[in-house]
């Protein structure tokens, strides 16, 4: 096989992989997103090993994820956001916090000196929001409180998550943090955020109209994919990750008569590239290093104090909104999905990271969304949909699994 | 910049230039694939140096050629095709017979010794089915005669451009042509397509219901992608063009009741991934090598032996349509694109090509992926749409312009 087939044929299975994975799930009344991340387990280097993830294919993942939450910013609206401002950003400090105490305080105990510990933690702290929002909106939730207070804490939580990755990394070095220098980054994280959603919707707002060639019934299309892109380098050019972009990119987008187009024009992108997201978060897991029970003992553990530091610290800083709401929030914020995985492998090209407490971490990021999506499930299913206001134009639709 | 912003940055440049390029050509009445190519070679390497082809650019425009020929095979009917097989049989065999032999002559003019000449005459050869079906889905016209007879012809044409291709790589070795190995390759290649013609559209009109998971409605697309993947695979295994794979992936599933769907759904896809393909084609091109006048004049040179081969081969094999549908045909084989691309680089990989015989042929590919378009609007324009029958669903509908 030639290198263009060999290319090809990786992508060939693992589409497919996914679509069996997501059929699974879907008849063990599983969230579609756990079966394409199981799919990835199953084929990966360390299980079946049908591929390996290579460059092409971790960016048709990383494409699919900022559609993804690209998609879910077109269902977002910024009056809705704003209004649980407070108890969101309370929700993604106080998640930020919490698990960033139990992993140093774990990571202390089980023996690694202050910097690598502090390291570890930081590997405690992100929360991913692909794989939640993905199943809030397989769901059909998105316009929930909790759903907002989800996305708007995740939000917060990337910009502290990043601060915290500055501040760990920088430890390793002789240099230590500099704090004027981490001031910076803060200020340009805030800054992106908030000209996005002040200066970026304005402009979207008045020159919307601007978007339609006379010559290209498809150019909303492909101007808003050029936003989206735009946003989500600029997003990962400093420092955040690009998904966020894409988020921002969602909601202005969503402020425009082409918000519906957009919705559907994203569907079967999604369809498309998805896949490659779950599988490949799934397929970097090793289950060779994971084999003996002591190890294992070590993933339940840590995977232990990651749900509950995130369930703690995000239900209490969510309590206002009731017992219920309050869990949903936190069980959303638990996924530590791809954002684990890549600070584990930041640890592990640092030297910081050994090969053990990498396997164990990225044991614990797929666990903790492979648990999560199911758990979401049933607190909302136990719940009448739609109690709470939803946008004017109506409840969000259930979008199809792919 | 870290390397993960780098890649995003670079799809973010390719997609917005690929979008002013597209309207910069339509508003100078051109087909917008021209300006795509364009624009690739206006921020390419060698002119604006805003992108270098990697790995997932190359791997997106290959996934956007793939989508582009499963959407034209979803526009195409095997009924249709029939109808007009020998005369795209005769195009396909006389337009690679003739153009061979123009190559040949002129390469041994030129001073090359004769394994070398075969190689550069094997360049070409090859059409770009890509480029002509974007220009006629653009047009709308994929339904008319002249466009059923080009793609049935690409078909052949890439068989027998596959075989040469085995022939002349033989001939650069001291073992010299194995005959026998060369049937094997003839007999799998015409293997697959008959496979997939027959017993493939059997599958699917018998079968087309079980696309449907009740929990999924969108599993139609995901399964149709996946056959499109799994025979595009197929098709580069056994030494075809991917996209050919691709191409009879659409027509067998043009046959279920999805089909319009599906036209519908590759819409946005495409409107993402084309792009992709076309600048990357432009982008190829490497001017600083085409600096001086003698080798502006063999360019040119090359292009119109290139040209008038097709034209002449394809135009006297289709005489029978009458003098402009000939012409059309005759003008719809010219592009060599993205092939004219591959040999080249096999070339060189071989040791065959120099760098300016290298340089000579990409420039080739491109010009001729450049003049034809316009010219098939023009043929097209002189004419009323549509006098030709067409499927019983009434004409192709002009697909917009991405």
């Amino acid at each position: 096989m030639d290198h263009t087939t060999q290319v090809l044929f990786s992508l060939f299975i693992v589409f497919v992989a996914a679509q069996v994975g997501s059929e699974i799930a879907q008849r063990l009344k599983l969230p579609a997103v756990v079966g394409q991340i199981g799919a990835g387990i199953a084929i990966g280097p360390s299980a079946l090993g049908w591929m390996t993830p290579n460059e092409p294919l971790e960016v048709l993942a990383e494409i699919g994820a900022i559609l993804l939450l690209f998609s879910v910013g077109l269902e977002t609206r910024f009056a809705e956001l704003k209004k649980v401002g407070k108890v969101a950003a309370m929700v993604g400090i106080v998640g930020v916090i919490l698990p960033f105490l139990f992993g140093g305080v774990w990571a202390t105990l089980a023996g690694y000196p202050m910097q690598k510990a502090a390291f570890i933690a930081a590997a405690f702290v992100a929360t991913s929001a692909g794989i939640t929002a993905r199943v809030l909106q397989e769901l059909g939730v998105l316009g929930r409180i909790e759903a907002r207070i989800i996305l708007g804490a995740a939000i917060i939580d990337d910009i502290l998550a990043m601060l915290l990755l500055g501040i760990v990394t920088a430890l390793q070095t002789e240099t230590g943090v500099n704090v004027l220098n981490l001031l910076m980054v803060l200020g340009q994280a805030l800054a992106f955020v908030a000209l996005v959603a002040v200066l970026g919707r304005k402009i979207m707002k008045r020159s919307s109209h601007l978007m339609e060639a006379p010559l290209d019934p498809e150019s909303p299309l492909s101007i808003s994919l050029a936003i989206c892109l735009g946003l989500a380098v600029a997003a990962s050019q400093i420092g955040l990750a690009a998904i966020i972009g894409a988020f921002l990119a969602g909601m202005i987008l969503a402020e425009t008569p082409h918000r519906e187009d957009l919705e559907h024009n994203t569907r079967p992108l999604m369809a498309l590239l998805l896949p490659f997201f779950f599988v490949l978060t799934g397929s970097h897991v090793n289950l060779n290093l994971l084999g003996t029970w002591s190890v294992m003992g070590t993933v339940l553990l840590v995977t232990l104090l990651a749900v509950i530091s995130k369930l703690v610290g995000c239900g209490l800083a969510a309590r206002s909104l009731g017992k219920r709401s309050a869990l949903i929030v936190g069980v959303g914020m638990v996924p530590r999905g791809e954002v684990g995985i890549i600070v584990a492998s930041l640890g592990k090209q640092a030297g910081v990271f050994g090969d053990s407490i990498y396997a164990i971490v990225i044991a614990m990021s797929l666990l903790t969304s492979v648990i999560a999506p199911p758990a979401l499930k049933i607190l909302f299913a136990g719940q009448p949909k739609g109690e709470d206001p939803v946008e004017q134009d109506g409840p969000a639709q259930p979008v199809p699994v792919t």
